[in-house]
């Protein structure tokens, strides 16, 4: 453990590629729309592999695109110690969701390097392909088919709005990092620890710059498809319409009122709602929407989740309702190894920590099925994410590298 | 008006005309998506201008892209009859709205000519640009451009998803038509004549092939633009929410309700409804929708649709809110001469036919601002229009087509 003592930060590097990643898919309003797979963001990593050779790590890439940098240890032939996060964006988000985590497991690497610390097992820096899917359905994340939970196949098949399936995707990134040795999906990992801004406001709010993360609330997503007829606005009476839109919104007023809770735990969310065929004078025929549901209990996610569909059935009147379930992933209690490390790590460095539940996905859900996993937040402005606005300071991100370092250090040398 | 008795109609040329008009746009489905201006529509233009010049019509085209085929008549100088409608439908439109209007006018033109049938007015056919209204925004009817009642310059500038102004889709109309002759916006007409299928259920029910219209119902047309704040879906609990999908179903809950008659005679449309940004896990942030609102009765149309702006601010809660009104027309009652002129010619020729009222909007609305108008309606399948599947038979196109033909005579010998 001393060896993890004296590992330097260098918070003008951390910071300043936080900037250039943020050059790609800058938004006029200072955020980032980035998808899995654009140019921008195979532009982003390609860069960080040409880094990374040039460091001297070994760059890898597995068959659905996640990329990895790895730093030899001292005993070959040991499973990694992991780190990382995604580099993809919602369509309006920010400059620090998913990159930080990215960037801080590099800058770990390099400043381990930079130190001469040596570790014994290999610590690897990874950007898990498609974290947010917003570009590809169904949403596919690269962690989830890293562990094995999604197949392969169906999510190569995964196909954007423009048509293009992943497996191109994954094609167009392998020819931009040419120099990529293979890694095989779902080698062993010995320790995964993700940083990641909060995306909340408990850090900011207390003054505490690291948060060690003690789970991950679970997750429902639903797809909901209201099918009607369409019909001349002007001249169909009320009574001969079968309005996909009427129904749809009847829909949405009765899933409102099951999942209202007065607690305010529950987090109900309609995102997408696409109406076609879309013109002024023509009553919709079709309704196609999503619903985002998280809870911590799973017994909640378990027993609202359920009401969805009764709830469609029942509002959608004489249109017909169709509904799917793309994503259900229960809650997530990391264990105490990973945990206890980042706790050791940021008492030693003297900085103010507090435990945290995550109320936002990660690819630490995944990697919770596959070895012992940990998160690191650090604050971000009025917990505000998902956003353009989205921010965070410079020594915050620093604070985070710097105990995520030392972590993997310790958890490399067991 | 001994001279309109005979003027046969050729049916199978009618009905072929429809044909190859349906291929332009043809949808899987057996309908059609043909957009104002857009190639094939520009390709139709051109098409019956070709056939317009072969029967020695001249052709004429004004600043807005609205075309005429003028048969000359015995007094030059005399303001002519004109007959006609529009050929772009909406994006799951049918065969027959709109594009039987512009073909029974051209029929008619070649039916006169072809019976050698002398008038002293002279007779045109006419499309008029734009009238669904469903590519370009605002929606501007090339029937309104020409009477005065909306703005050239402004409608010119209307500018559709791909970004193409009104100006630019006008140009590559006018390259497509290169001998057509200028034509004066509001030059004067003696009379005009709109044949069209009913889109409604009535003549058919009733077995009677001709509508004699009396009026158009008005209509009032609504924007409603909801602004909240971006915001994760996991990690953001309701209070601090500012949902503008959530904040917008309560808006439509409210209009809906406003909207609520018994008798089933308002008719009240959400026809676009588009969510922004549009991802599943982030809580919108803008959502933009349009109304509908049609009622024969102008004190209900003002009473009813003044509450829309209230109700908007109301339902929004939290979220900002905009309401505009691109567009506002009155009922139109047609005068008595060209509804009698029908008549007789209905009448003259052994039609069925019955006063009937038109719920939906057509270009006659704006021409009855400019000169004496009237229209014929003919029945279609189960009142379906804006729709696929909407679909009329060959006689009744043709029993339309002849009771246009004498009526168009007759108009032009006063």
């Amino acid at each position: 453990m001393q060896a993890g003592r004296n590992i330097p930060i260098d918070v003008g590097r951390l910071w300043e590629r936080h900037e250039q990643c943020a050059a790609l898919g800058a938004t006029p309003k200072g955020g980032v729309n980035r998808s899995a797979l654009s140019v921008d963001d195979i532009t982003l990593h390609a860069r960080l592999a040409r880094e990374a050779s040039g460091r001297g790590f070994e760059v890898l890439l597995d068959d659905y695109g996640n990329t990895f940098f790895r730093k030899p240890g001292i005993e070959p032939g040991l499973a990694p110690v992991m780190s990382g996060s995604h580099s993809d964006t919602q369509p309006t988000g920010g400059r620090f969701d998913g990159i930080f985590g990215v960037l801080a497991a590099f800058e770990a690497l390099e400043a381990i390097a930079d130190a001469g610390v040596s570790h014994r097992r290999p610590l690897e820096a990874v950007i898990w392909n498609n974290e947010e899917g917003s570009r590809f359905r169904p949403s596919a994340m690269g962690s989830s088919v890293y562990v094995g939970n999604d197949s392969l196949e169906e999510m190569l098949g995964s196909v954007d709005d423009q048509g293009c399936t992943m497996a191109q995707a994954v094609a167009q990134l392998r020819e931009a990092i040419p120099g990529a040795a293979h890694r095989e999906l779902g080698a062993p990992v010995h320790a995964f620890v993700e940083a990641h801004i909060e995306q909340g406001p408990v850090l900011e709010r207390e003054g505490i710059p690291i948060g060690v993360v003690t789970g991950i609330q679970g997750t429902r997503k639903f797809e909901v498809e209201v099918l009607g007829e369409e019909a001349h606005a002007g001249t169909t009476p009320r009574a001969n319409r079968r309005d996909a839109f009427v129904a749809a919104v009847a829909v949405v007023g009765r899933l409102h009122e099951i999942f209202h809770d007065a607690a305010d735990e529950v987090r109900f969310t309609i995102g997408e709602f696409i109406v076609k065929p879309g013109a002024m004078a023509v009553v919709p025929s079709r309704v196609w929407f999503c619903i985002d549901f998280r809870h911590p209990d799973n017994d909640v996610l378990a027993s609202l989740g359920d009401r969805v569909a009764e709830a469609a059935r029942q509002g959608a009147g004489r249109c017909e309702v169709r509904v799917s379930e793309p994503t259900r992933a229960g809650s997530t209690i990391f264990g105490d190894e990973v945990p206890d490390a980042i706790v050791r790590a940021a008492g030693d460095r003297g900085h103010a920590w507090r435990r945290i539940y995550s109320g936002a996905g990660h690819d630490a859900r995944y990697m919770a099925m596959h070895c012992p996993t940990g998160m690191v937040f650090i604050p971000c402005e009025k917990g505000i994410s998902h956003n353009e606005a989205e921010n965070a300071t410079a020594s915050d991100l620093a604070a985070g590298a710097q105990v995520l370092a030392a972590s993997l250090v310790s958890l490399a040398d067991r």
